[in-house]
């Protein structure tokens, strides 16, 4: 069954260990914020410090892992039909766009979206950890500067990822204009048993 | 009062808002790991996305703010004299000796000396974000590509940073082979009263 995260919202659920989990754009420029949590013990969350060592690369995709702050394999990412990610940047909050984008009006974020799906499994708002920023397209140069570019995503890119451990995981469709070429777009997942 | 931190170990403080930090590199090619918490609730804390994503860079000096996971500033950087740091890798923890090094015996790591420096203010060991890594040389391709060079700091080299609220400090002098070009040194760090 594929599920839909409306534009601007987001979704929590659980996985088991040994399910996959694909996170589909299917319509294109839209990113898709992932957390993950230990299902058996909260505390053990998604590191991007601990990825980034790890695996060696800023560029998380096919054949890389994501790791916890407890040196963890959580998912491993078994197919990706974009490939450009992002895990530097924090998932945007409401501060993203009274300082970044200097509009002091309420305006969603994926921070929200993750605290508010995440609340029902006992997770706060300073629980969220740095997110793996599905299809998000940072890019980097080599003095170090960031700037946040359209996604390279075509309509029905996805990304398939296997639980390495029992997980509560938190997804969103973007809310930051930037991130996603200034139209804001669905994200679709689909749960895959592993039994 | 200049401290010192003997070589592969750590240590913890409280600083008030408008205190400064100088942290010295007393023999050159030495990395120190730095954390934040918020002094009047543990569980405001440094996060590297928030940084990264304020300030728009990947090499983060003087001139640039520390920030917290509440989009606050917890720190600014007033001086930096050798300029090359890291904020990409987690604190090298038992798991990267027995992971990347290959080594299955007991080996000293920032993790183990922020978070046992650091339980005297009620902060375990889950707690611990990703470390501001002081002197730390980690280049990066275009491709993405990460590696860990030896530290362009030279002997008296150090940053001064202004806490912009309470703080409790952890910093370490490194203990992983490779950030510090397979020699152990120890760092010295003064605390400079804003009153």
């Amino acid at each position: 069954m594929i599920n839909t995260i409306e534009k601007q919202t987001g979704a929590a659920f659980r996985l088991r260990k040994g399910d996959r989990l694909k996170v589909i754009d299917p319509q294109g420029e839209q990113v898709s914020d992932i957390v993950l949590f230990n299902a058996e013990d909260l505390r053990e969350k998604l590191s991007s410090g601990k990825t980034l060592d790890f695996e060696e690369t800023i560029l998380i995709t096919k054949g890389h892992h994501l790791w916890s702050n407890r040196s963890r394999k959580m998912m491993e990412i078994l197919e990706d039909t974009n490939g450009r990610n992002d895990f530097l940047l924090a998932p945007c909050s409401p501060e993203t766009f009274q300082i970044m984008y200097k509009n002091p009006e309420y305006h969603p974020s994926c921070f929200e979206n993750l605290h508010t799906n995440l609340s029902k499994y006992g997770i706060a708002p300073d629980d969220i950890p740095t997110a793996f920023n599905i299809f998000m397209n940072v890019q980097f140069s080599p003095d170090g500067t960031l700037s946040v570019d359209p996604p390279l995503s075509k309509a029905g890119d996805y990304m398939l990822l296997e639980a390495k451990m029992d997980l509560i995981v938190g997804l969103t469709a973007c809310s930051a204009e930037q991130s996603n070429n200034y139209a804001f777009k669905p994200i679709q997942y689909e749960i895959i048993s592993g039994e």
